[in-house]
């Protein structure tokens, strides 16, 4: 029977959680596109070389990686800026600068499962390449702050915690470390948080750093350092500074940003980041062996921690409720009382259908009650009933319960004037 | 440089093939609705023994299947249906039947790449469970030739290929030949008009058949044949029954199917099936080891010979045009003619962007000539001009060339209601 489970890891998504799924799309979708982003797609399956290239050889251990039967090295997707990189580096010369890309689709990674955290997520991400200034940052600061505003996540609920590398590159200039300590050093600050800290205290000593004199970095460095200056006239502008917080302990796990980082995470539910980012300027050049050299910024979200968060949050209750009944059931249901009336009813349902109406009926032979139940359980607002008064049909308005008799050859205008109405009844009530 | 390709027979979807992929989504999705349909998604790995329990060892030679880390044998899913009757049965009581349920997502076979065959597809199945009904044949018909008209595809240019696997099995009966038969014989009228009449010949003769009387019963299976009756009587009333031609040559490759059987196809460019599907009553059961017994019929639209259709289809490219008109740039552009007013323009951005508008500016300083070619270029319908006039800012309608100044804190409404009217001037013209 173990073929009647899902690999462990992996989600079915039932209706309902379906639903909820194209929710979080729509939404991540209309707010980039209100941004001015286009939309893009890049394979699941890539070269396993692509993420050698960027990240190097230890990466594999995280990969769901395999060879394909002609001895290829492949792998499912771990993240989507890689594919990014190698698709605008491509075809750069067709895209007007600032290129400003949004995606949508699912990623793996081979980690143990755990509360937020699965082998297969999804993920939305937004970037714009080919532009280098910080207003850049702060246009994709922005956006992921008007996307967890749509989700109904109060302003007050989360924050972003906003950081720059070269606040560090600069530190260690200054503290006279070699730059070939820069990734260890990075490592260390990005567990500074949760190791201990005399293990700390050793890897800083190691390469000639103190914990006292880094921590004290960290609470120096606050929006008035100069490396924010911008971004903070950016944002202030906007009305979206007082969301930011400084915490130079934010650099990212992934070694490839170059300047802004950030994370947006809950203040509530103490839930891992829901979306990281920051700028990459480099990885354009790394992945086309320096002959495309084009600056980037960007940031990811995924489902997993957002749908926890949600779940958890009252004020994002509201929206989803109103997106889950507007894609839901039918706009009405055909309901044939006298069998022998079948073809006129098929006859309807097809014209209906035709017309946009969102419509069931069912297809064999069933009592009329059951009929109707059914129509409810589809929240269906009318029920047309094909009986023995046909060429006139009924008409019944399942919410006011009023009914009435119409001919079948003005149903299609009836119906679609019908559904023009506010819905007024017991369901409001 | 391998690292820069994709994976063979993998796919990039740049914005402008995105946005084509969108609009078949949307367009799947919403006929589905419209048939009552409710969406749902499987993963796209599931354990090989899924696959080898639907269709034996051999499916493995197509399958993209691996050994993960912990050496558990996965596989890219080259199909859904095993999925689904997976998640339906084990599931089954949380549903009410019949359950017409729909999905769109990414298939992968390890197959040559060919015209309108690449190894990652994108599938939309439409399946109903729990009904065996002949109406819910119809629908599922009713539903395919509804998704080809709703694509802008004529009725005079495709057709529904109809069998049904029963008046095969009727007919060996008939000729007394072996039920253990069966399997070899399908896959021999499978491919009766593609292979050399004399090696089916021989095959049949195996079996104890010739050529000429399996050839004179399918001429002889015709829409008076007693195993259409219903189905006839069902879509005539719908009005597509036209659409239909009787075929007994389908059979449909995959072992599964146990009654009606069809595929769609165009009738203009000899193109391979863009959809097929049919009755697998016993599937469920099979998967499930017996336990639950459910009829079942579905079927499945590709998206890459789809593609190549409706590329090919004059009368399908106006609905395309207008779908990626009202999807692709923005409503309005911000130009900042005066970077001392970047500031107030920020504010704009943001507060239109809130109230829904789809907007764009310039993230770093820029020639306003420049800006303009932007706003053009991005298709915006309003360019905001905030320059020495503040706080008054010009709104220059890019269409009608119209321009006025109004107050910087009546803009949203002005825009707003600016944006309610319908286009008028040279992009109409």
């Amino acid at each position: 029977m173990a073929s009647l489970r899902t690999v462990k890891g992996f989600r079915d998504f039932f209706p309902e959680e379906c639903a909820m799924r194209n929710y979080i799309f729509d939404t991540w979708r209309s707010i980039a596109r209100r941004y001015g982003f286009v939309e893009y797609e890049a394979p699941v399956v890539e070269t396993t070389d692509l993420y050698r290239k960027k990240s190097g050889d230890e990466i594999t251990s995280q990969l769901f990686c395999f060879k394909d039967k002609a001895d290829r090295e492949i792998s499912l997707r771990p993240e989507v800026t890689p594919s990014l990189a190698r698709m605008a580096t491509t075809r750069h010369r067709d895209f007007k600068k600032p290129m400003k890309w949004f995606q949508i689709g699912s990623c793996f990674r081979y980690e143990e499962p755990q509360e937020g955290r699965t082998r297969e997520f999804i993920q939305f991400n937004a970037d714009i390449l080919g532009d280098a200034s910080s207003g850049t940052d702060a246009e994709l600061i922005a956006l992921s702050i008007d996307v967890m505003l749509a989700f109904g996540i109060q302003g007050e609920d989360f924050a972003i915690r906003l950081s720059n590398r070269e606040l560090w590159t600069q530190y260690l200039e200054d503290q006279k470390v070699p730059a070939e300590h820069t990734a260890t050093f990075l490592q260390i600050v990005d567990k500074i948080e949760r190791a201990k800290p005399e293990e700390t205290a050793t890897k800083l000593a190691a390469i000639g750093l103190t914990l006292e004199n880094v921590r004290a970095f960290m609470v120096a460095a606050d929006e008035n350092h100069p490396a924010f200056a911008a971004l903070r006239a950016d944002l202030t502008a906007r009305g979206l500074w007082k969301i930011v917080r400084i915490d130079a302990s934010i650099v990212r796990g992934l070694a490839y940003y170059t300047g802004t980082v950030f994370e947006v995470f809950d203040l509530k539910h103490g839930l891992r980041a829901v979306a990281g980012g920051g700028r990459y300027d480099k990885l354009c050049a790394l992945m086309s062996d320096g002959s495309v050299d084009m600056p980037a910024a960007g940031f990811a979200m995924g489902d997993v921690v957002l749908g926890i968060l949600l779940a958890k949050t009252p004020s994002a209750q509201l929206a989803i409720t109103k997106y889950l009944n507007a894609q839901q059931g039918v706009d009405a249901y055909v309901v044939i009382a006298d069998e022998a009336q079948r073809p006129h009813a098929l006859a309807a349902v097809q014209a209906l259908r035709v017309a946009g109406i969102r419509l069931d009926y069912s297809m064999a032979p069933q009592k009329v009650g059951k009929q109707f139940q059914a129509a409810e359980s589809q929240k269906a607002r009318f029920a047309i009933v094909f009986g023995a008064e046909y060429p006139e049909v009924q008409m019944k308005n399942l919410i006011s319960r009023e009914q009435s008799l119409i001919a079948a050859d003005v149903l299609v205008s009836a119906v679609v004037e019908a559904l023009k109405l506010p819905i007024v009844g017991p369901l409001l009530a």
